[in-house]
């Protein structure tokens, strides 16, 4: 059987997007897994690895399954959006934010045409977006979008720890705790265990629902949210069949996770799945985008305008992601 | 120089604190670095020991600096307030409760007449204090009243890893965003500074404020109490010359901990700072109350109901809070 091909979109091309991606295609662990089909710009590539110093030719293809995938190659789709000459390191720009746009359009439409089995993201920078006059904020939903997908799952998963879900993410503490109601837990306990399933992962372990309150609210003494929307929520869940136990103490429950007590973790905040996965393994916190037809993973670290273009740039989280887009999706697609 | 006698309180007779003693003054590790005195029941210390088959005699002393400390010798001020023929484990008792406060009090009367330079705690039971008619609902109230403390503060430790304070605790999750006030905010960073440099922290690293919100807020896009309340705080601090760095959004500020670059982390809600600390290490998150005229530390888990009496409890936790408790006393005695 072949190797699954994994699409990798460069990401914003004056971010460190392109030296991360040189560096994992020539990744042994990754070769192993997959086929790495890049998605972006030979002469930004050219010039990243002119910067890294590796043994790398490219490949330029027009259909994914004619690429030379070994350690020598980077078998590329060469979108031709960069003009080098104008290019920078560490600039903002539309220029770059409609490129960055691009790759993952095109990716999305390989993986829905089944070209690609997965797709990986490097980073993209948000204002290049809005600058090129995309009105979408992020990578989710560019992928919600184009995919016809309302409300995509963020996961994370550190491998071999744990894998964490989110109730809620991009809002306000209280306002999180305002969108802890039984209706949307029972749906995200409905959403996420189908999830979870798609990719193969085993649901005789259950899944975990935290809880909102120090100690799930220690029978009502530290707050309501459990007794009034989580318990009736998972009561509800596991009359339609699911296998889902909480709620329990976020002082415990990522702690029971790691032990391999649950297929995963449903946080209520961004900051109680972040908090645990980030501060176990920061480099190695994959995110992968569940709930759309197609499966998506994820650096989870910027552009680093910073230092981009001086070939320092840590490859671990790509080369993770890329793997793991690799190791789902071949259940993802059966 | 004399190794500083660590007053080490028994807990409730009927959870696991008794088994969880008579393993701990046997370790060499515990030994290397104190003298460990036991506050608690000559006869249930007897049956702890036979259940775990341990070779430990028991030497009872009414002087502190009489005790014969080594590796074969638990000794112990014995209190005397538990009949045998009645006693039951795993059983909630008004005898109990009374005896685990007596414990606590005269490890305090102990401390504060610097007959011992530290204490550690086993845990306690809640609601058999209740009904012995002691209206201070925990350890930490316990001390806070018997040594005339206002408000202690809880810092816990992982060894190596980090120290993390917590601005609020027992309340829930909505009430918390609502203490996050500038005035809290700055007590709380001149108190925790304090209470660092009493126990002899290098404060050359800065103590680091975590932000409430994602991203700490992410300038204001996710909840505004970075900006109108901590931030202010923080700069106020400065000006009085505290070295204090924040907000840092909570999914990097305990990586960036682990990596050594603060003194210690001041999270904003009890699970804020649980997750990251349990997380990574369950049993060797320990517990110290500072801020009082004398130093505290404590497991961090309960009494065990349900295994006590049958020898198998951890006693990690207790080790570790025993270590802790001997190490800090020098530079808080000093």
């Amino acid at each position: 059987m072949n190797k699954p091909i994994v699409a990798v979109t460069m990401g914003d091309p004056a971010g460190i997007g392109p030296e991360i991606i040189v560096k994992s295609v020539i990744d042994k662990e990754v070769l192993d897994v997959c086929r790495p089909l890049v998605i972006g710009e030979k002469n930004v590539l050219e010039k990243a690895i002119k910067i890294t110093g590796l043994n790398l030719k490219i490949q330029e293809i027009e259909n994914p399954d004619d690429g030379n995938y070994n350690s020598n190659i980077l078998v590329l789709l060469n979108l031709n959006n960069i003009d080098i000459s104008k290019f920078e390191y560490g600039k903002v720009s539309a220029t770059c934010g409609k490129a960055s746009f691009e790759y993952i359009k095109t990716s999305i439409e390989l993986a829905l045409e089944k070209k690609v089995a997965a797709v990986a993201t490097a980073p993209i920078n948000k204002i290049a977006l809005q600058l090129a006059g995309i009105d979408l904020i992020g990578h989710t939903e560019i992928f919600g979008k184009l995919t016809g997908t309302n409300d995509p799952l963020t996961m994370f998963e550190i491998e071999n720890e744990m894998r964490v879900f989110f109730l809620t993410r991009h809002v306000s503490l209280k306002q999180a705790c305002e969108m802890v109601k039984k209706e949307r837990v029972l749906d995200y306990i409905i959403r996420c265990s189908n999830a979870l399933k798609k990719i193969g992962i085993n649901l005789n372990k259950p899944l975990a629902v935290a809880g909102l309150n120090p100690h799930a609210g220690d029978g009502g003494l530290f707050g309501l949210e459990e007794i009034e929307e989580i318990i009736p929520a998972i009561e509800e869940a596991k009359k339609l069949g699911y296998n889902v136990v909480g709620p329990i103490g976020a002082d415990s429950i990522f702690y029971l996770a790691r032990k391999g007590l649950y297929s995963a973790v449903l946080s209520m905040y961004h900051d109680q799945g972040h908090i645990a996965t980030k501060t176990l393994d920061f480099n190695r916190t994959i995110a992968i985008t569940l709930g759309m037809p197609i499966l998506r993973t994820s650096v989870d670290h910027g552009t680093a305008f910073d230092i981009a273009g001086k070939g320092i740039a840590d490859p671990t989280s790509m080369i993770e992601a890329i793997k793991l887009a690799a190791k789902y999706s071949i259940y993802f697609n059966n």
